[in-house]
């Protein structure tokens, strides 16, 4: 069975199913997971870096907000090319590196990881499976075991991938990830994808994806932990709906890009609760005033993408990513494409 | 004299043209800017923040690469929202922090500049002018000194604060940051002004504004110090010429969203030199392949936005910024735009 032989949508459509299982397992393991992150992270911590390309990029910028709360001491993602193309020879004495690759093999993030680990960091890696390259170069490994990802965007490993980062967040500070809030998440996620999911459903999802069916642009906006739900849903969006999505900082949004914004671009809005509910209101209204069509994931009452009342503020980027992949299914299936083999889409080549 | 009632660019190639001048004057006070900074730096250094908003976070892009290269020890953003909207406790003791803001009195910026430095952080503030709150929150300040900048695109003083970003690194590395590689740059940057520039003029520039005059998006891409660049670009498009410009890393471009491109969204790649050139020859080879038009920003001998032969990875990025003004200006005049005041424009509100 390929991708191309099903009908459009039904491998990403089951991953998403899977992910209450996989974060359930991930929760279970959580206090186990902690306590392996507190025996290996460094005694003088001297910063965080976190390592990653692609969708793991975004899982790295909730981490870096997640990790700095956390531990206390500056977080950053790294640039790669800095070793691998200018060959710097920076010390990482005092460094935790979190390296994430789905797939534990992506060279460039396994050769850095390997060089900053020989500079003097202690390296967690995330990675998907057992006996993975990124395995080998690392301290400790934290494996999302979600299963094969057949479908080519990447959705269960993802979120899987956050709630490993918040371990590693859990290690330092176990009050801000409180193990209650994610206890509380498989069953949330359950919720959400109750409302959406299947090809052919109509959920709140199907709704925004109608609404916009036709805008060949897309900006999806968020502040703190949102934000990285917002990249990243820009990115599957990107990927699975030929839609030159972009994800942006709702504070640099609210200056200079806005003036390239028109009725023809909407807005995503990834909420980042109460604690950005004046910065929320001030971007709204302005959008509204400009004639921007906007629509809002959040658990507000007027999020059109609704997230359960009461999720924690770092479980709710977890289920802000579920709303945008149920969003970037919808948006794939409504334009006639198929998300689970989007390398094999026949490109559009305009003739003008 | 308003900006309206210029004839529409008057203002911002002023602003262009008086770049050789102000970068001259950094270039003049380099090794004293060198030794203030040297006098202030963390003895055990830990890693290094920089802290900025909008174009500055541009050239703060620019600083990350390079003072982490200098120093030798992890450099990265920050976000400010962490110590803003989270009131994270975060400890900066042996930081190193650089905040960034032309006005010097960008809230966020000096409100987080001031939190850091009472959490251990040394401060330099990088400001456009004297006396600005930025500068009564610092450690040390190094003024740009470029004088009123009356266009509302940021451009003498984003080049200005790159080169005040290479007086920090310079303090930790004279060989990586040399004297010698500066002295030449406000000539290249005079060389590069006479090809194009004033409105009306037909050089470089206004060739590929002219040839994309029909883009409603573009995507800016490179690696490495280049890709501060390109993000700037990006930026200054955007601003300038109502076209939907993404900065996005070359690397990152490879992968996924390439999917998304198409012979109506070209790609301008401004190239990192020759330490890049296997990544750019794989990059232009696919966008050949897939039909989607792409111009470079280089000096190679098949860029159509030449730079100066023979320019230092240092001082490259900085010319290859005043060639993405230079095609924001044109692109912006080619659309019967004004460039001095975008916020004046009416917006596009199509009617569907």
């Amino acid at each position: 069975v390929t991708n191309e032989t099903l009908p459009p949508g039904t491998l990403m459509a089951a991953e998403l199913a899977e992910q209450p299982e996989v974060l359930g397992r991930l929760v279970a393991r959580h206090a186990a997971d902690r306590e392996l992150v507190r025996a290996i992270v460094p005694r003088a911590h001297a910063g965080t870096v976190l390592l990653a390309r692609g969708s793991s990029d975004n899982v790295a910028v909730y981490g870096r907000y997640l990790i700095e709360m956390a531990s206390r001491r500056p977080a950053g993602l790294a640039a790669p090319s800095v070793h691998t193309r200018y060959q710097a020879d920076v010390d990482y004495a005092g460094y935790l590196v979190v390296a994430l690759s789905q797939s534990g093999a992506t060279p460039e993030v396994v050769e850095t990881a390997a060089a900053m680990r020989r500079a003097g960091a202690v390296v967690i890696g995330i990675a998907n499976e057992p006996g993975s390259p990124l395995t080998e170069v690392c301290d400790l490994s934290l494996l999302t075991e979600a299963g094969p990802e057949l479908g080519v965007p990447a959705t269960k490993t993802v979120t899987a991938q956050m709630l490993a980062v918040a371990a590693i967040a859990g290690a330092y500070d176990s009050e801000l990830v409180a193990a209650a809030d994610l206890a509380a998440l498989p069953g949330a996620v359950t919720s959400l994808l109750a409302d959406s999911g299947p090809p052919g459903a109509s959920g709140p999802a199907e709704a925004v994806a109608g609404r916009w069916a036709d805008a060949r642009r897309l900006v999806v906006t968020g502040r703190g932990l949102a934000y990285a739900a917002a990249l990243e849903t820009a990115l599957k969006i990107k990927e699975t709906a030929q839609v030159h999505a972009e994800g942006l900082s709702s504070a640099d949004l609210l200056h200079g890009p806005i003036a390239a914004l028109d009725s023809r671009l909407p807005v995503l809005l990834v909420s980042g609760g109460e604690r950005f509910a004046a910065d929320e209101t001030a971007l709204t209204a302005r959008l509204s005033a400009e004639g921007v069509p906007f629509a809002v994931c959040g658990s507000g009452p007027d999020a059109e993408l609704p997230l359960p009342a009461g999720s924690s503020e770092i479980t709710a980027p977890i289920l802000a990513v579920v709303r945008g992949q149920q969003f970037a299914l919808a948006s794939s299936l409504r334009r006639g494409l198929n998300p689970d083999a989007p390398a094999g889409l026949s490109k559009v080549t305009a003739t003008h």
